[in-house]
């Protein structure tokens, strides 16, 4: 039975501020699907978002939350079966309009993957974002010829399955942490290198590691001054790329890695 | 008659202080030639140079001095007769070693570029350091498929070559200088297009500019907050190339410029 109106948090400005609303809950329109929210994670990329920082905008006001899990409740027109009213589904948000911050919400069916028996619902509401960007930053980096990177802010969700992906797929990676009880963390799930940035000797040490495992590339989400200290411990003609900001500061590299050592700073968004 | 000893200029350590030295005139060896300095340019990279900031150490203690010109007074064995004494030419320093600040230097053969009747010795002394760089800048953009570009620090030596040669090669080049005085210096000289970055409204006419002009690469000698100025006036996909750092300030760039914008930033060494 579903009901006429649900509860959301909305936005009315891009200003971070989450006001508990209650709105009509919304049909499934042709090739859409209507999916009862049962889990939702907060992304960086959502907090982003709810302050006008992230690179899509959406009209206001508006429900936030690019991904997240639930149950199919009902199917729009023109739907194959395997969306049938009653499926498991992790969920992107619609390109415009309301996102998974939301008891249910409608969204096109090919922004749903059914999930398998054995995945519960709070690890299907995180199937996309973060595990998708650390694929595709590790393929990225592949096919570009690199054959070990740095990652910064290494303890974040993404970095966590960046530890496991990069031990699966024999690509080495220099996880970078920011305190000591991280370095303990990481290494606990298998990681062979990490680095604490607070340590007195972190850019000899992150340099010889760099050397030892032949880095050429930094998978960035920290930005600010981190971007240049990655750089600065890679050898000549390294990239760094940019897919995070989580210390909210201005990426800071200092000019002569650009003209004399032939280093290089890009950026990527899924 | 090519005296026993000759003044020169000379650093005894990276600390930018320059030391009137008297000592001998070097004898040129195989495939090199002696060359009476008539000229010589205090470049950026010179200034970069003798305090350390340059891509390139020498053993100390050093007579600095990237290019210059003269008379080639001397000849060692194995040259060609058109590198015979009397020529004047325009001279670039040996990798290692002494460079054109002083009296006389002794170089490779091949770093020398006889001087056409009409060059002066004046011209002659800087043929190749802001020349080749202004060209390969241009080639480098136009073979990457831009078709337009930004100039920061535009009223330099360089920054003039530029000028002639955006214009003689049918390249739009939007540029950028920092007092209004040179942009009546440059306007003066043939630019359709001057910008003063200390005007109120300059970030909002650059990218105007930008847009009207299709310009999708910025040519950066000035580095620090420059950089990232001129990758935002510009559309998504753009290139900064930092080839000089007159602003002594870090490359800084907001990090959505790298991550949503699919902005980059490269370096030139010529």
């Amino acid at each position: 039975m579903i009901p006429t109106t649900m509860r959301a948090l909305e936005i009315r400005a891009y200003d971070g501020r989450l006001n508990l609303v209650e709105k009509p809950v919304p049909q499934p329109g042709p090739g859409q699907v209507l999916v009862k929210i049962a889990a939702a994670p907060v992304n960086p990329s959502d907090l982003k978002f709810i302050v006008g920082a992230y690179g899509l905008k959406k009209r206001l006001p508006v429900v936030p939350g690019i991904e997240g899990s639930g149950t199919v409740v009902a199917v729009g027109s023109g739907l194959m079966p395997k969306f049938s009213a009653g499926k498991r589904v992790g969920c992107m948000a619609p390109e415009t309009g309301d996102g998974t911050w939301a008891e249910y919400m409608v969204t096109d069916a090919r922004r749903c993957i059914p999930l398998r028996k054995e995945l519960s619902l709070e690890q299907g509401a995180m199937m996309v974002v973060n595990p998708w960007t650390a694929w595709a930053l590790l393929d990225t980096a592949r096919r570009a010829g690199h054959r070990a990177a740095v990652h910064t802010a290494a303890a974040s969700a993404l970095g966590r399955m960046l530890v496991r992906l990069g031990r699966s797929e024999n690509f080495p990676i220099i996880h970078i942490v920011r305190r000591k009880e991280q370095v303990e963390l990481l290494r606990g799930m298998g990681a062979a290198t990490v680095l604490d940035s607070s340590a007195p000797d972190f850019d000899a040490r992150l340099k010889e590691a760099c050397r030892a495992a032949g880095a050429t590339v930094a998978f960035d989400a920290a930005a600010g001054e981190m971007t240049g200290r990655a750089l600065a411990a890679m050898p000549e003609g390294s990239t760094a790329i940019v897919y995070g900001s989580l210390s909210d500061g201005a990426v800071t590299v200092r000019p002569e890695q650009f003209i004399y050592e032939g280093k290089r700073v890009e950026g990527f968004w899924l």
